[in-house]
């Protein structure tokens, strides 16, 4: 078996820890966090690395470099999901990952730095509607608020944590010094068409959008659907409608990216005059401040459309990322890497999706290596790369290591 | 106390049996179903009246009339709620029934019919989107379709039934021969702000409007919130979003009636496009064409908004009530009741609300009775009657029953 089909027996099997019957749904501090835990620290150790787990739940493995206690060079992603997804979207990163350890590993002892693996424990935020916590955690960003974040059943955070064998009180030492690390780095696919349209495997980020996201309510009044005359209709269902639409048009044209990805109308009687519609809002572009403009576009509309219809609106902000640009002089170790493959002059994209790599700049340089993927098919059960692309990522991962040791060296 | 005073306490007395801790949610063949059917009986009983519960879940009394074996006047509607409900909507009318059945029992010997109180057990379809089965039942019209109906659990109809002591195989024994029937009066709420703006606290019903219910879904694909260009994006919510907003501006421009009461996006990620909503559809109007054509503007102006978008679209069809005309002369009845208050010249309105008496309607034949309500706020916690306007339907609704014994005799 080659190493590439190792990987992917390897996201097989992480894809059959799931929530669902019918696909792949695995969210932070969940028994299937742990499950999935349990596995890569299993795989972890078979490279001869030392496993941990942090206080944000998130599972490190590392080999010691030419001698012990040097500052790490940490590779890794994550292995929670958002409902329904594929499987490659995190895990693909951290197995490679694994799979650069395991052929570092006899080699380790030459390495002018530690090499660590870390998969982190909550990059999408599907159970608490947050957000890159566990790779914030790792780089000191704990948000205390975060604790009291409650899920669909009510359950919070720190409850969670607690149930998971975690010490809230403890969360600090999960944070890195910047002393002990020597930079990140992170394999990911693609999760849009731009190397497949372009006919390559593999892509340098050159920087990574940050987004915002939102949960938004408009308030009506539930009434009878059938006895309510129209004039005194105040439908937080027609509101929240055009509140849908404002996004769409207004995001394309500000040329960025923005996303109603869920909403729900309440009480949701058949008969029944919606009096509240509950929604998330998602927004990116390449540069923060177009982001920011488009985010008070959509706000100051939505505002003026409910009220028109007498209705109440609101939108509460629940992360706010700064778009990050990767570290030259670690790009470029990347762009070797590539190289190493044969692309000498590697695409080099935006990253218009969020990445750990995002929360781990603010303590360490970071940069990412994509992967191309089918149809840019992302967050959904269709994801796909070919066996050739992740065979050609784990040789380039693998050279960029090295390239990162000979600069160091 | 008074006799209106008594039916507000028992109307408090059944809001306190509710499946959500703050609100009310009472439905089809739930616990709290059984429970309220069991208060139902145990006043009924109080009255003198022998009970029995039928093989649809509904609660019945009956006083005998000058000789056992009559054909039965029968008042009644439903004791089933939307969810998060107020308390009048169908319970009034079973209370107010039970409490002219108290008031005319110590005469009972002398009608010229025997009397019946019905509590219907399924009017408003909250649980497995369906509408009026209890009253169809009784009518004999029982479609075998329902049985196989599930609610958000995937409990159907038919295990419903078997646990809740029911036997599928009798639903037949539900039905009522037309020739044991005298007629139906149901008293309840308007719903609707028209007796309110008039002044008048009791009006005649002409004519009951059906509504039409459909479930429909938007499909399109769910993918990564960031990486998929809006060329590529088939984001359902968005199309679901303009059927919302199609839905209002026909209604409005034909004179119906059209609400979607229930909508969801799925997978319901915050940074997943939708690829699959899923709603409903209630449709009404004053006439079954104007209905039929708004349902056929808006079924036509979705697919192709829809299909524009890249997006399926479907429309399914759970509920079909023809409207229905109350029968002249037992109108003539409960105009003559209202008039016995006071009121020589009730206003006359049709329902633009659908009611049991529609589906009894196919049995023997039906008339009602509104009763005024704060706002016209209805399937919602802020429905509101007055002592005083519960009293003056509690002498109407006797007058009228008198009234319909009067022109038997």
């Amino acid at each position: 078996m080659s190493d590439a089909q190792r990987v992917l027996e390897r996201c097989d099997e992480l894809a059959a820890v799931s929530a669902i019957a019918h696909g792949i749904e695995r969210v932070h501090l969940s028994p299937e966090h742990a499950k999935v835990n349990e596995l890569a620290a299993a795989w972890m150790t078979g490279t001869g690395m030392r496993t941990w787990r942090d206080q944000a739940g998130n599972q490190w493995g590392r080999l010691e470099g030419r001698e012990p206690g040097l500052p790490a060079l940490v590779l890794g992603s994550h292995l929670d999901t958002v409902t329904d997804a594929g499987r490659y979207d995190g895990m693909l990163g951290v197995l490679s990952a694994i799979e650069v350890a395991r052929r570092l590993a006899p080699r380790a002892a030459g390495l002018p730095f530690a090499l660590e693996v870390v998969a982190f424990s909550d990059e999408e935020g599907t159970r608490f509607s947050t957000a890159l916590t566990g790779s914030s955690a790792v780089a000191g960003n704990w948000h205390e608020e975060w604790w009291d974040r409650a899920d669909r059943d009510g359950v919070t955070v720190r409850q969670a944590a607690e149930a998971f064998g975690l010490d809230p009180a403890r969360i600090g030492e999960a944070a890195r010094r910047p002393d002990d690390l020597v930079g990140y780095l992170e394999l990911h696919i693609e999760q849009g068409p731009q190397l497949e349209a372009a006919g390559r495997a593999l892509g340098v980020v050159t920087s990574i959008a940050g987004a915002r996201r939102f949960t938004g309510r408009v308030v009506g009044e539930a009434r009878h659907a059938g006895g309510t005359p129209y004039p005194r209709r105040r439908d937080a269902l027609v509101g929240a409608a055009e509140v849908v639409l404002a996004v769409e048009r207004f995001a394309v044209e500000l040329g960025g990216i923005a996303t109603v990805g869920r909403l729900q109308a309440h009480p949701g009687g058949v008969n029944v005059v919606p009096g509240l519609v509950e929604f998330s809002l998602d927004v990116r572009a390449e540069h923060d401040e177009d982001r920011d403009a488009l985010v008070e576009r959509i706000h100051r509309h939505a505002e003026s459309t409910c009220a028109a219809r007498g209705l109440g609106f609101e939108l509460t902000e629940t992360h706010n990322a700064a778009g990050v640009t990767c570290d030259a002089g670690l790009a470029a170790c990347v762009t070797a890497g590539i190289a190493a493959t044969g692309d000498t002059a590697p695409p080099r994209l935006w990253s218009r999706a969020g990445h750990d790599a995002m929360a781990v700049a603010a303590v360490t340089p970071v940069a990412m290596l994509f992967v191309r993927c089918e149809d840019g098919v992302s967050h959904a059960p269709g994801e796909r790369v070919t066996l050739e692309d992740v065979a050609a990522g784990l040789d380039a991962f693998e050279a960029a290591v090295l390239d990162v040791a000979a600069r160091r060296s």
